[in-house]
């Protein structure tokens, strides 16, 4: 018997799969963003599905891959871009979305297991007026687990800042891969040791988030003749303290009218958009200040749509953040993207200097998002991709011209730029995954014993050391 | 009969008193904090005190007034500091703390009759887990009309700015006086006209507000060894995008362990303490902060406290903004205060340069807010008044150091350093208020034809002209 076959029969009792084809596409997430990716792991797949129910299986699952020294890589829904949760040693992917009960919903507080799907949380939250601060465009399949283990901010960014800021994650329940899992509850600094790790070194089985007052946000589409006019308001639009917006995205022509088909008959083929949501009392004061824009043309607001040509359409932030990107991707398969961070205060001059410098071959996408108490924007720029070779020399410029990228197109922690290692990051996996069976190739410190992790690159996550 | 006796005469069936003690009583706010305006107002008494009940007694105070060319000056609970509801002309004193109907609380929005009391507003609103975003230090007694007439920001300006900025207030009503008073209600650019303009020009009956989300705010004091410690701790504080703070006050020793009599316990003399308000749900997070810092060490939390102590004790709020003044002078008369803005991104280093250059003379009082989408912060120094020249003088070294004041020893508008006048503004009192009865003598662009408002001042409330 191999090793998987020990570990199916172990486990009877919990809901496994080994039909190749479905742990193959159980194996897979939104790598294909990238022409890079692809061709490095349009191969991968694990070995066997495991799909847990409750926290008592995850530990036998964990307990039994263990002894037999098989790999286990966690998954949500699968919604990343950068090869998070594919098995690159295959082995057993765990599925843990139906790990999904919302515990507890307090004032400002939700617990919830972590495979409960983000959408649905706000779902419950709502019947308090409350919903979560941040979440992905993909916030209708997401998981909250694969949020905080893969993902780093989203809608809400622009008033709470990231996943990395603390205060926008209380607690971590995490179980250890060991002989015997421990099961850790983790607060205050030591949330990062977990925290966009990618699974590598702990299973998130519970999150406690905070929640705010929910909304329901109006969606808006403002076009503009030129693409630096919607940087402007959109920049100008986040630096109204006194207006509630959960999401500016400005997003330069032809992108709109190409990529956005349900909204396509408002949009020229020559404007730009800002995709907002706004808080549906502020609606006054931003038609007040759209008006102070002679170049603004408010193309669509749902909240004077009808409920037919509301329900027609996705909501805007389907529109945004990776959405744009996987729109893009479903009219021209050829495009690939950036992320990039425009740092203020210079954030405007840099995403014009960029903009100048690429024409069409990068056309912009933006996020404006609060950063270390400034507003500043990220970038998720489209490229019409050629080579890698000139992927590469983009990526070259943007960073010698003081933006810089958090490469998409890489799989480990340390490449894709986000996540720091450093040695308190790597005891700690030492302690929690001694036998490095947990996502085994994400983690450069990990693999490598001589990799150097310091040095001067800046993350989003940065590393335990300093603190 | 005198015109006040054909007023108080067509006004039976309104409330009015004339006795001459109370009506100077209710012809008095805060002015003696500064000892300039105690000199030029003490004196200052109106004639009538009338107590509307109705939107329509109102209008038939401004008729009957008007037909006598009686002067009408407004006020709501009389917290102002700068003499804004002081009659320098007599005639009618308009009180309209009975007109606080609070009518209408929905998903984020608030409307109230002018006199209701905020912390009034905010007991209705709790209902919904709902609050009012600012409130002035005078929380428990100021009117909401007399806030937007009169008030500028305060607690949760660290979130959501200030009064002026777009869509911290929705809708506000407004008597005009005239034969036949007009109902106006302004939205958006207009509400420029009335906002922080002492009634100058319209009686505002109605408020349209945004609401926040309701928390039970822990109140926390931190002390710290300098206070230049305790500036860098509170700046980095409020620029913490994840933790949610609604208070963030540093205040320089020996201030706090002098003035503070009921906290006077937990605080050294020589200890600087920052004053803060932080969500339940962020006080692992502000620990998990406070700890980063060897130098601060948390005095009092009251989320720790029992309920006797905590009972025994005021809140954060009113040991904040002018209250901090407010307990400073019942200890020792002589003092005065400024306020002052540190514009971004230099407010740390400016604080610590007036900090060094005028020592226990002007003792630090900071307040840190959301200004035009940055954190900073305004001051409201303690000065240890020896003279009007010696003041002035303070004034000054302050503005030749880049650190506008916005002069609270000055009862006109323009003086205060608030409230731009310009034309637009002109014209909208020329309509409103065509024979100038409107609290006479406060806006200089109305009684001096040939005052020149277009000077290079910065003005928290901007004029119109340039929109």
């Amino acid at each position: 018997m191999t090793a998987i076959d020990i570990v199916k029969h172990a486990l009877k009792g919990i809901q496994t799969e080994d039909n190749p084809q479905i742990v193959k596409q159980k194996s897979r997430d939104f790598f294909w963003y990238s022409p890079v990716l692809k061709r490095q792991l349009d191969h991968v797949s694990g070995d066997l599905l495991v799909t847990p129910k409750t926290e008592a299986e995850i530990r036998q699952v964990l307990q039994v891959c263990f002894e037999n020294n098989v790999p286990v890589t966690t998954r949500g829904a699968g919604t990343g871009n950068y090869g998070q949760a594919m098995p690159l040693s295959g082995g057993v992917v765990l599925n843990l979305s139906e790990l999904n009960r919302i515990k507890e919903i307090q004032t400002g507080v939700v617990v919830a297991e972590a495979g409960a799907i983000m959408s649905a949380i706000d779902v419950a939250a709502k019947r308090s007026g409350q919903e979560l601060r941040l979440h992905p465009s993909t916030y209708r399949t997401a998981t909250i687990g694969g949020f905080v283990a893969g993902g780093s901010g989203g809608v809400g960014s622009i008033n709470w800042g990231g996943l990395r800021d603390l205060g926008n994650v209380n607690r971590l329940r995490v179980l250890t891969m060991e002989a015997e899992p421990r099961q850790l509850d983790l607060v205050g600094e030591d949330l990062q040791k977990v925290m966009h790790a990618y699974g590598t070194n702990g299973i998130i089985t519970e999150v406690e988030m905070p929640l705010t007052a929910s909304y329901d946000w109006v969606d808006v589409l403002v076009g503009f003749d030129g693409f630096m006019d919607a940087v402007h308001f959109s920049d100008a639009l986040g630096n109204l303290d006194g207006l509630l917006a959960k999401e500016i995205g400005p997003i330069a022509a032809p992108l709109p009218h190409d990529y956005f088909l349900r909204h396509q008959k408002f949009i020229r083929r020559d404007q730009s958009v800002v995709v907002c949501m706004i808080a549906p009392f502020a609606m006054d004061a931003f038609a007040t200040f759209a008006a102070r824009y002679k170049s603004a043309e408010v193309l669509y607001r749902s909240d004077l749509a009808s409920e037919g040509e509301r329900t027609a359409r996705p909501p805007a932030y389907e529109l945004s953040w990776n959405h744009t990107t996987l729109r893009g991707l479903r009219v021209d398969p050829t495009i690939t993207y950036l992320q990039v961070l425009y740092p203020f205060p210079t954030q405007v001059e840099s995403v014009r200097k960029m903009t100048e410098l690429f024409g069409d071959e990068v056309p912009g996408h933006l996020e404006f998002v609060r950063f270390d108490g400034k507003i500043t924007c990220f970038g998720l720029p489209i490229v019409r991709f050629t080579t890698e070779e000139r992927l590469n020399e983009i990526i070259q410029i943007h960073e010698d011209n003081g933006c810089p990228i958090f490469n998409p197109h890489r799989y480990t922690l340390e490449e894709g730029g986000m996540k720091q290692t450093d040695a308190v990051q790597l005891a700690f996996k030492k302690s929690a995954d001694p036998k490095g069976l947990l996502n085994p190739g994400k983690m450069i410190a990990w693999e490598n014993p001589h990799y150097d992790y310091c040095n001067s690159k800046n993350f989003l996550f940065p590393g335990l050391q300093a603190l």
